[in-house]
């Protein structure tokens, strides 16, 4: 765990940024919370610029968290599926603060 | 602005990030929020290890984009304050969210 600061272990926004305080890992959950189910690939192509090593970091990191739940389907071929635990659910509020800010306080551009 | 897939500039998700993506900002956001203002010095007190550079590139990112104010006081010696504009003020059901999962599904070390 990075520390920060004034025992800000002891600070409840310090303790969720150890868990989602990263660019990727944010969008990562957009994409579970919209989608429901994410393959490998899904992620590669929402996340155009993620390189495989930094995707696959992340998907054991957030595994690992219990913030993930990484679903094998015996299927020819088999098919592996990420889906959010209901801890990862729990993440939500702050998904939808984010996108509401967004939404209200910035502006989509006009063309790419 | 980093472009990170499908049309994201289309993201709101994407486009918060694009100003509150970082870390260090998180936490200055959340000083600004619980201390009303601070000084330059303050910042360095709370976030122990952030280095003076990125502090003051943070500092000038977010008076930049109207989250921050800079205010001068012209005693002596002159004081200088950061406080959130209505616009920063605005983050504040974001950052309430991150400390309400904080609180609610981490546990607090039981000691340093």
């Amino acid at each position: 765990m990075r520390k920060t600061g004034y025992g800000q272990t002891g600070c409840p926004v310090v303790r969720t940024l150890n868990v989602i305080g990263e660019r990727w890992t944010v969008l990562m959950l957009r994409d579970l919370l919209l989608k429901g189910a994410m393959k490998y690939q899904d992620f590669q192509e929402s996340l155009e610029s993620i390189s495989p090593n930094t995707l696959s970091a992340r998907l054991k990191f957030l595994t690992e968290q219990g913030i993930v739940e990484r679903r094998v389907y015996e299927d020819h071929p088999i098919r592996v599926e990420y889906v959010l635990t209901r801890h990862g659910r729990s993440l939500g509020p702050i998904l939808a603060a984010m996108r509401d800010w967004g939404n209200t306080h910035t502006s989509q551009p006009e063309s790419e």
